[in-house]
């Protein structure tokens, strides 16, 4: 406890993360439409022909990122790459990025060089500027916070808060690789007979789902939709709150590679576990009608969608049906606190 | 030294904020038209009517302020308005507002609460809003970083750069009273025979020239803009820099307010230095033609703007006339690093 804030009241900690955003929700509120918070980016409407996105994602030393797993320039890509799935995420396209560093003075240059370069690389990837920020210092651990603006044609932003009872529940790609590198990588497991390199490659990358979030948001087929970076259990849960709805994933349906099956299973890990709870997939979670799954499967023709579960009644809260067994999915979620 | 970073070379203490923010403009180009880097807001064009201005400032816990100066909701207005001094600096309307923190799991929720609180109460007096953000944790000091999205007609923009050989320098309000009131409360200085409290309560709270700003661009009277956060000294360095000009300031004509000069004179510190590189002041600092002073002033009419030198010749640097001599000004601003 420190010493120099007031005792006696509840800590953050308890509270929790998401017990904080209702809070502070209610409070922005006081003074806001408050549109965009609690969804994956803000959107603003500054009177051009398309919305505005605007999000901004912290990633800080020791929580987020070790210095002794990332060399800089892999680090500043993928602290761009995790800002752009939020626009990914809405339907939108990066424009405009600003990136605010909190340093310590002993930080070397040579390392804010290659972190600077990494982040001007994956900004040039997605065709966005970086146009401004910050620096400041710290006298701790590293903050790199990113901000990115993007657009969307007004009608095609797809929120959260969209999903509807019956919806198909599908993601992009596969889950579960990114945890499974990152606790092989932590338990120091001998990788050689697992995964290859150009699994591990991929693995340890961040691809935002740009042009996939762009289509389905083209296409008018998506109701809702979110990124998971949270692990899958956590993320549903965020967009059944939006949409005031229950879930009902199969644990049978989850789309997990075998590399990360063979780490799991090799870590004592139970597979579908590490693919709900997991974290930083960066794929996207989708809600749409389950005549939609075809058609949305032909404007994505450059990525697997697979159908996972379906949308519920709220009452039924989120549960994972496995092996004919329906069990409640909650608490997996990164806990932020 | 910190052992999970590379050894033997320089550190960003020795390189310093500006060389640092040298090498990061010249990787940025790169990608980008790195139009605003280096300005109080980036200048953004979303096909709008009007330029959108993006800045994001970042207050870090121990370096800008500390816990036991600063209720939380106090602080809350305070970090939102130094973001939108950034806004005011470029002719721009503060619009839309994100918040991005970093807290330690034991910051008691009460105080977070209070800060959010704060952070609305000024996004409502500049009839903006809180449109999204994000909560992070950190095992280190708090980190409070705001962006602010503005906007300003095109024609209107008024940078850093626009500044012309021979241009008055002119500052709104006074200067040195956020740094004595600073400087004071560090020593524990009795201010009871020095300030009264309604000074105090001034010089504690950040106020942004929105509304100067703003009628400074609308008049297209103005050549360049930048605020004064750093301390006088440095920002007309930044101005300078941006403009290619250098710069003489008349230390007769420095707006300090008796209470700045006696809390200074109490300290034992020159009120002329405390001026110019106390920093925190929020003021705007100005660029016009001679000409164009007293109609500057008229349409700031609930401020006093004044003239306090003039831009000179680049090889002259910037220089302080002092009773007839002049010394270079310089390594007087804030060192971030």
């Amino acid at each position: 406890m420190r010493s120099d804030l007031p005792e006696g009241s509840e800590r953050i900690a308890e509270v929790g993360e998401f017990g904080l955003i209702d809070q502070i929700r209610g409070i922005a509120g006081e003074s806001s439409a408050a549109a965009g918070i609690g969804d994956d980016a803000a959107v603003i409407d500054l009177g051009g022909g398309d919305a505005v996105l605007a999000t901004v994602d912290m990633q800080v030393e020791n929580v987020h990122f070790r210095l002794d797993q990332h060399a800089s320039a892999e680090l500043g890509r993928r602290v761009v790459a995790v800002s752009v799935s939020d626009i990914a995420a809405m339907g939108g396209i990066p424009r405009h990025i600003l990136t605010s560093l909190a340093l310590p003075p002993s930080t070397p240059a040579a390392w804010v060089e290659g972190l600077y370069r990494g982040m001007a690389a994956e900004a040039r990837h997605w065709d966005a500027d970086i146009v401004g920020g910050n620096l400041a210092r710290i006298d701790g651990p590293i903050c790199l916070d990113i901000i990115v603006i993007g657009t969307v044609p007004h009608a095609e932003v797809v929120a959260r808060s969209g999903g509807r009872l019956g919806d198909v529940l599908a993601v992009t790609g596969t889950l579960g690789n990114a945890a499974a590198l990152r606790l092989a990588r932590e338990r120091s497991l001998d990788l050689a007979d697992l995964a290859g390199p150009e699994w591990i490659r991929r693995a340890a990358e961040v691809h935002p789902r740009v042009r996939q979030g762009r289509a389905l948001a083209r296409s008018r087929l998506v109701h809702a939709m979110i990124d998971i970076s949270d692990g899958l259990a956590g993320d549903v849960g965020h967009l059944c709150r939006a949409s005031h709805t229950g879930a009902e994933i199969d644990a049978r349906l989850l789309p997990i590679e075998p590399e990360a099956r063979a780490i799991a299973e090799a870590l004592g890990l139970d597979p579908v576990t590490l693919s709900l709870s997991g974290g930083e997939d960066y794929e996207l979670l989708i809600a749409m009608s389950g005549g939609a799954l075809e058609k949305a499967r032909e404007v994505t023709p450059d990525i697997a969608l697979h159908a996972i579960g379906r949308l519920t009644a709220p009452v039924k809260g989120v549960s994972l049906i496995d092996d004919g067994v329906s069990r409640p999915l909650s608490g997996t979620a990164w806990r932020h606190f």
